[in-house]
């Protein structure tokens, strides 16, 4: 009995560890069409690519104007054989401060994008994961809000060409600040009050009031504040005595507004939203959340902010203004799988090769496809026609090329659609040409 | 004193930990375009990506059957806060086993590639690192060699699309094995033998005659094993009475290079080499490895072979043929360096917009630039003509747009050729037209 048992104890599980996933061929073509997608419009933008390697030192992830003491619950450690502790970082914000902190002498503006996995080893819930990737576009350098309607538009450039049809929810840290002053919060509540606020389209009026009472802020506080956060225009906030920062708050919420113009960014797809907090602490200014119109997907798919002393903090050195957005990889994948499925793009092999007895000679035409940059496989089994249809079709094959010996006598071959099941005689370069303008 | 050596202790060092890297825009954009280039060869050829988790479990990893003691001895090692201990990957070889293993019902051949980063937390030499990349391209469930050409054939289509000079030299473990049978070298001692082999040409005939005598192999051995790998036909082999597998190691051998042709591939790019080992055990068949000619570059830039048992030995299940090739990243990333540098194709960003007082303007300029496709940047500081013409040459754009009061007036722009110091006065329009065909 005890043999038994312990036998299925030790049976392998092949799976990978919790919270990581692998993607198989078709999603992972999904990914890199996102991936790539981004990349291009970033370039277009005139942002250039950096990479960072996964492992920093332990002391850059924990720096105490890093990620913030929640983040670092979830930091993944461990110690190298020289007795180094080291971290798997947890964004692309820190290993970014990092390296402008040792390449000082780094010509400004620094417009740079990451793409990469970043790890956190928090709970596991519904779209959450401790891999994931993260594309990150920050412009460091520049002062003027011109850089942040910059990278808002650079957004909904992103998901324009994604196809999704998205909005953004536009803030002001100072703004918010000023508002917070206002309805009578201390400086010391700010920061609770702003994490319940950010809740406000998730648990309502209601909830946020409730949340905030019991937090032991004033009623009265209370409601003059979540009565000023329905305000739906800036214009509003123009009238109000608030202090010093409240009113910078606004002014450049209307210059942010001004440059968007500027940008041809769609009026209709930027909203401002005084409610819109973030729950990080080193935003200073601009802060804004992208949102998905008509989907499933109700969290945000994008996000980011003016962190103007974050660079400075971190460094030591003199304050260096920057503005940023960081995009979900996974999360945008999982807003566009229905869309990919339904046009196939993912299927990148347009044709397969199907030798009857014609092993060398299929071999050389399956090279002349690939020589002429068409995506190309062959079957190196020998499996009869049948098998290799089926197969063709499971791998979604656009078009199998059937090379039997009486074909090739006369120098064609059958290419059949995979999809309609037509199928016509062509010759090798027929085909190529045939097939040319649908790579 | 104390207190001024204990701030200078204190003072934060913002390199990247021993052995990692960060890589700055334009090597990132040499990367970027290398990893490109190979995905596009590689899905030419029929090979889909495939992404599995930087994290993999501890017991994945140690597998007896996995990368071996040397590669475990330099696998980092961490423990999630759930207390599972996990790693991270050595190599791509292990989780394409464990995502074979775990799908089961996979459709084979299963003809993958991935492209990402591994760790090693060995002894960092000249252009070794502790976080590097490779590509790995793998054909699973094919016994014919067919599948060993295809990826010979791959990966001279690789170097060819780099514009590097390369050859293969490959050999056969059958015949290796058969060689040191016929030489009597007894079964338990070839591993060793092996090892110092494959520093033939590192160390010199002598230099092996040396190492294997003192790991105490009879001299008479020794001697007609050197002899014998100084066979450069594999028709010599042909005639001798080796033993079973030495003499399926020659049919097979024949076989590949009778692919080969079939494959189109350039026979002086080719070389049997019957010395040639390679260090993994988990090798059942085909072994190659890629060099370089003309080059400074001396180690090998991409290797692989044939390993039929391995994938059933991981998985405890049926045998599951599986030949394949790994290239290194970083190494091929040193071999293109000059090259690239040289052409400038690094260079992304094509147009830099130099606003003079007109910055509104000036914005829907580089927005009609990008939204043509051609990657624009343009300056938001407010900066002086000859700042920014500074900024635009060190960052390698290729053209600026001077988009003064004047010009502006009239419709049009000043285009300043960077390299050249040409200008012309052009509409926004022919500007694009004009810098259309240079992206």
């Amino acid at each position: 009995m005890r043999s038994i048992e312990s036998s299925k104890r030790n049976e392998t599980d092949f799976s990978p560890p919790r919270g990581t996933r692998d993607f198989g061929p078709s999603e992972k073509m999904q990914r890199d069409w996102i991936v790539q997608t981004l990349k291009t419009v970033f370039e277009t933008y005139g942002f250039a690519p950096l990479e960072t390697p996964a492992l920093e030192k332990w002391e850059t992830l924990s720096s105490k104007y890093a990620g913030g003491k929640e983040i670092l619950k979830e930091m993944y450690s461990l110690t190298d054989q020289g007795g180094r502790k080291l971290g798997l970082r947890y964004d692309l914000t820190v290993p970014l401060c990092r390296f402008i902190a040792q390449n000082p002498k780094l010509a400004k503006p620094f417009k740079r994008y990451q793409i990469a996995p970043v790890w956190r080893d928090g709970p596991i819930k519904l779209g959450r994961y401790r891999e994931f990737w993260q594309a990150d576009v920050d412009t460091v350098g520049i002062e003027s809000l011109a850089a942040d309607a910059e990278v808002l538009s650079l957004a909904l450039a992103v998901f324009k060409e994604l196809g999704l049809d998205a909005f953004i929810k536009v803030n002001n840290r100072k703004l918010l600040d000023g508002l917070l002053d206002f309805a009578g919060v201390a400086p010391e509540n700010r920061g609770a009050i702003i994490l319940s606020l950010d809740k406000l389209d998730k648990i309502g009026k209601e909830g946020v009031l409730a949340e905030l009472e019991q937090k032991g802020l004033a009623k009265e506080s209370v409601e003059k504040l979540v009565g000023l956060l329905e305000c739906k225009t800036i214009a509003a906030f123009e009238q109000m005595s608030l202090n010093e920062g409240g009113r910078e708050g606004v002014k450049e919420l209307k210059e942010l507004f001004r440059y968007l113009d500027c940008f041809e960014a769609e009026k209709t797809r930027t909203r401002f939203a005084p409610s819109l907090a973030r729950g990080l602490s080193y935003y200073t200014g601009t802060v804004f959340e992208v949102f998905l119109q008509n989907s499933a997907i109700k969290s945000a798919v994008a996000a980011g902010g003016r962190y103007d002393e974050l660079i400075g903090n971190f460094t030591g050195r003199e304050r260096i203004p920057a503005t940023g957005i960081s995009f979900g990889i996974d999360v945008l994948m999982d807003a566009m799988k229905i869309r990919l499925k339904s046009d196939k793009k993912q299927f990148r092999m347009l044709l397969y090769v199907i030798p009857i007895k014609t092993l060398g000679d299929s071999i050389k035409i399956v090279q002349a496809f690939r020589n002429a940059g068409i995506p190309a496989g062959i079957d190196l089994l020998g499996r009869g026609l049948s098998k290799n249809l089926e197969y063709a079709s499971k791998s979604g094959v656009r078009f199998a090329a059937i090379a039997g010996e009486k074909e090739l006598e006369q120098g064609r071959i059958r290419v059949r659609d995979m999809e309609s099941g037509e199928e016509k005689e062509l010759s090798v370069q027929e085909a190529i040409n045939f097939l040319k303008n649908k790579v």
